[in-house]
């Protein structure tokens, strides 16, 4: 027997990422120019779009279904930043030649099971081949009721800073990963965190209303609270022992006190961090979330630690260049 | 003196990229981490997307105006196939270690002379940094009034074929960079054709109500009617002699008669396909337009020669895998 010919471009989308739309009028089967779609009346559309590079964002080698839902989250944690509604997505994916039809297949699935669970469809897109390494890349799409999405901009002096979950997991994984800190066995659930975010969309849509400021913490907590302080106006205090830890990471920064730069400044936590009016906090008690600092005149985010000192954290946050 | 500090992630987004937003609101000066969008009441919204590669779809020494104005028009391109009107765009850029300022510079101003050409502004992005080659992935988006956006299936038997401006020039402006056709000293006019195609976005407003389908030419003529075909479930049959084509590419044809094949299947023309009823042919009268076929039952692209035998197109159309 011959073996099977290998799927071109059409063959693959037809086979792998057609059944992605979920049959949805105006998306047209993936067999036109664009795709067209309806924004609810009194609702405004939220937009936001991420690349993923192997090796960059993700190891190569990392499952493929897991790489697919990897990227939706960081896309659908943009979204809940907002506090939008998700609604689908585009996908831009330059595969490398090397790529089988066993990977297409664990990628789809990755895909067609976070799309279930966020309820979104695939509205489009395009797939082209790459002499360099796999670059994925998603356009969200999402809704809000105008005037309620959530801004970085809207905190003032004297609210509380909030966050949600845990804080540090994801980077802790990802040094666990790549063997950073020499004794570290850190716990499997670290890892799970880096490779597989929980995007906060729900939580976000309980926060309509209640937070003057949010954002995803993607480049981490100092460097991304630094971004609500200059959209802002205003400077931020935060404190170390107040920070919300799992018990790994509580584990870990036993053994390594140090790695608390780690948790305050590693990447990809894809937690909220917002901030409400003070006198509102009793609102919080019933939400995943952890009261840890205050917004203040003047500008930049002080870390206190436990004996009461600053920490410097500089060199801080990850940076793409 | 020191050298200038390199920009960093953040810094040349404020540099090159913000004033791409023209202040709209709800983009936030992409200092937040979504945009938010009004789709005017009574507009569908449309959505495109296109990803292009170093290497694969440009040359990554081409000019760097030059790259970002083609990788827009390839998706206006995409809005004018479903007669949108053209809004704005997304980008996520994945840019090798390597670029410099002034590609960054030329680059932003290639997109601002295409932003001001087509009334579009930037609405958002990501930029990451690339181990591989330059790889750009735009999202693009327009509004079409619901139902009056032009698709691939609607053809009917009897139904006439026509294209917009001229046909191959692109493909032969490739060859020639390629220095694929020996003894080709092809126009300059047929690379500019390949460097900066134009999208037919103007064109296509005047095809709605008209049109019965149509689609951009982007993978080669014969490969795109067969889209049509399949899509409309229906056969075509064009005549080679009436490709409308430029003095350049007729000089090659003439010097090279074999070259035709490159014209009926090289790709990028980036010019309107459509098929119209047979009998409103005097309605285009006044548009750059062409009639080259006609829809029939059956299935598959007949191409008929001067000689009127029928043209072996087989394995044209670029395919990327």
């Amino acid at each position: 027997m011959a073996p099977a010919k290998p799927l071109d471009e059409f063959g693959l989308i037809a086979r792998y990422f057609r059944p992605l739309t979920g049959g949805r009028e105006g998306v047209f089967n993936l067999s036109d120019d664009a795709a067209v779609l309806d924004v609810p009346t009194g609702r405004r559309l939220v937009i936001t779009t991420d690349a993923l590079v192997a090796g960059v964002h993700f190891f190569t080698e990392d499952a493929p279904d897991l790489i697919a839902r990897k990227m939706l989250r960081v896309n659908l944690s943009d979204l809940a930043a907002m506090a939008a509604v998700p609604l689908g997505y585009v996908m831009a994916c330059a595969f490398p030649k090397s790529l089988n039809e066993q990977w297409l297949a664990g990628f789809a699935a990755g895909l067609a099971r976070d799309q279930a669970e966020y309820a979104i469809t695939l509205l489009g897109g395009d797939t082209v081949a790459t002499p360099g390494p796999l670059t994925l890349s998603v356009t969200a799409f999402g809704t809000v009721e105008p005037g309620r999405e959530l801004r970085r901009s809207g905190a003032r002096a004297g609210d509380l800073i909030a966050v949600s979950g845990t804080i540090g997991d994801s980077a802790l994984g990802l040094a666990r990963l790549q063997s950073k800190i020499p004794g570290f066995v850190g716990d499997e659930a670290l890892i799970e965190r880096y490779l597989l975010p929980q995007p906060r969309v729900a939580l976000a849509l309980q926060l309509i209303g209640l937070a003057t400021a949010a954002m995803d913490i993607s480049d981490g907590l100092v460097a991304d609270l630094a971004h609500i302080c200059e959209a802002s106006n205003l400077g931020a205090v935060i404190e170390a022992q107040k920070l919300p830890l799992s018990n790994p990471a509580r584990n870990v920064l036993a053994a390594h006190p140090e790695q608390l730069l780690t948790v305050l400044t590693g990447g990809e936590d894809f937690e909220l961090l917002f901030t409400i009016p003070a006198e509102r906090k009793a609102e919080l008690a019933r939400l995943p979330v952890t009261v840890i600092g205050r917004m203040e005149d003047g500008q930049g985010t002080n870390v206190i630690g436990a004996d009461g000192r600053a920490i410097d954290t500089h060199q801080g946050g990850y940076r793409h260049f």
